[in-house]
């Protein structure tokens, strides 16, 4: 393997610090473009643009000369990556993917395509379409483009919540009683290779609509697992690029899995990869863009994540409350960010916990939850 | 936990790198001192200083204002630590530690004085002062300060090989008929709470003198660890300070355990803890320079580690040939520590491999040793 590689990433959040913690063991030189010059990844890269990642001609700019791009998040000027692509320069995974994804409405079409399951919906153009489609509640309404990490979604339960439709593109889908909520990581290597992490299960909070805790592996019958392990393969292989996908489904009450929804990145449901499995959610991430061989996605031992979120009615400089009991747990490992501001709901870090039974990761992982707070300094 | 803690780095080699990347996940803000600008550690701290760690007024300076400073290298100005410390600047290890430490005549008197056994020796001044010690021989002559990583030591077997000897103040220790060499990585927080690991074993490479490849844990009896163990805790808790201790011992092969010497740091012995222990030494040393409780020494798998280093008659920019192959191996793990140049004998990085049985690690060992070259492209 010659040295080094100039890979770029577009976004400078965790996941993009994560990777780049991953990628300084590789003979890699590491570009970001972001336009907060204080994000998470910042200071970790070799070299940081400040710019916008939906600008064409930034996106452009930064993009020649470099050997392989990829993103941490998927709102980014895909046609300035189509450019890109077509100069030569490696874009994992390609724009098309990217294209397809980032629209919610051309997500579900996709799946419809591909005859892969998922919730029934429609497509809204303005606010006062819900009226008409009343008989699909209750139902989510989402911001075809834009939304991320629970912004962007609106629960509307019946009629006379229809005012709180947006007033903007939509995908309108039908909720689903969901039992569990399962996601499955599958990695695409740039000859086709494939590697796929057993199916871990998430608990949402439901007040944020964030990923609350994470529990690896997830709890399913054997055919269930198998099902997930499925469905999120023809996803990923229908999508027809190298990379890495994360396939959020849900396990409704009778019983059917449903495809909700895909990253085509590196994912919050992927963290305890870190520690849980031979080869973290980043370093197979890395391993996709340099053209190395997938590594072994097997559990090292049962693990739960939780997020740590900035609290509620708190703003401004972060400190973490009880980080130094917790991190007096064995197997307990704390990532903070590198975010010096907090605000309610943001996402400031995450707790993995390893090594123990299941049930004990669960109650462990509540205790810890009522353990930390992120305030405001 | 108030963030941020503002974390000084004396050295900027791979131990630095590595620090750095554990001490990511922590409220930290780093800063970095190292007279080479693309030195490992340069480009993932927040703050690189360029200067020099061995000058009074570069180290004083670099110190002032931060909270607490260590070192990756025992080579620093040490005078200047003192006046920092004086000044309320923590510094971990003491400045006294690393006075002892780094002169091996000093170390071998210390541990003389503490009752810990060590092999004979005698100091000599110049080269000539060896004629009256010819029955020490065969011994090794080691520079009293400034060796590294095997560099300043000097075996002289027989009188014949006398005028090989280092005509500086040096140490003349006896040789030792060695079993096994073993380590023992032992943690002291700030509260004086100690963590020690489980004993590792080391093979060196007769050639450059470096270690070439090392097993966790270590092929002893109860009673040999045990004993190894106690004396490693002897000499950290003897020497008084908060910090991070590699002390190396030989089992001679009458069945003696002998202290060979202390690094008052990480520590080559110790990469495989990223791996193969619940916590590693490098998020051990941020535990104790951030005052938070010790982690778990435990292992969770046996380990195996290999340093990957420059290829004989190869200087130039560094290329991994190889890497790609071993990248295949489940549960192996590639650490490069981003050295532009290759030079013969220099660590450019290491492999650990875990989660298979003992003797399976070191046949992949060697077979991973023969199928990974760094050569100069």
């Amino acid at each position: 393997m010659h040295s080094p590689i100039k890979l770029g990433i577009l976004g400078g959040g965790q996941l993009g610090r994560m990777l780049l913690l991953a990628a300084a063991n590789y003979p890699v030189e590491t570009y970001v473009l972001e336009l907060a010059v204080d994000c998470p990844a910042s200071l970790l890269c070799q070299h940081f643009v400040a710019g916008d990642i939906r600008d064409y001609d930034t996106v452009y700019r930064f993009g020649q000369g470099l050997d392989v791009i990829t993103i941490e998040i998927e709102h980014v000027n895909t046609a300035a990556l189509h450019a890109l692509e077509r100069e030569g320069v490696k874009v994992i995974p390609s724009p098309t993917v990217l294209d397809t994804i980032r629209d919610k409405g051309l997500q579900k079409a996709f799946y419809d395509q591909h005859d892969i399951a998922t919730s029934p919906y429609i497509l809204t153009e303005k606010a006062t379409d819900l009226i008409n489609h009343l008989d699909m509640l209750p139902a989510a309404h989402k911001l075809r483009t834009g939304g991320y990490d629970g912004k962007g979604v609106q629960i509307i339960q019946n009629a006379s919540e229809a005012h709180l439709a947006f007033d903007k593109p939509c995908v309108l889908e039908q909720l689903v009683a969901i039992d569990k909520e399962i996601a499955v990581l599958v990695a695409i290597s740039q000859t086709g290779d494939m590697a796929v992490y057993p199916p871990v299960e998430m608990v949402f909070d439901p007040k944020y609509n964030l990923v609350d805790m994470l529990l690896s592996p997830a709890r399913l019958t054997n055919s269930q697992s198998k099902l997930a392990t499925d469905m999120a393969v023809n996803v990923a292989q229908a999508l027809g690029s190298a990379g890495l996908y994360a396939v959020e489904l849900f396990l409704d009450k009778t019983g059917n899995l449903l495809v909700n929804e895909t990253a085509p990145r590196a994912h919050n449901s992927g963290h305890q990869t870190i520690e849980g499995n031979y080869c973290s959610q980043y370093d197979m991430q890395v391993r996709i863009l340099l053209g190395l061989p997938l590594g072994d996605t097997a559990i090292i031992a049962p693990s739960l994540m939780l997020n740590l979120i900035g609290a509620d009615g708190q703003v401004g400089v972060a400190k973490y409350v009880g980080i130094d009991q917790a991190l007096a747990i064995s197997g307990l490992y704390v990532h903070l960010y590198g975010k010096t501001l907090t605000a309610p709901g943001r996402k400031m870090g995450h707790i993995t916990i390893v090594g123990k039974k299941e049930t004990d990761l669960l109650a462990m992982g509540r205790s810890v939850k009522d353990l930390i707070q992120v305030l405001a300094d």
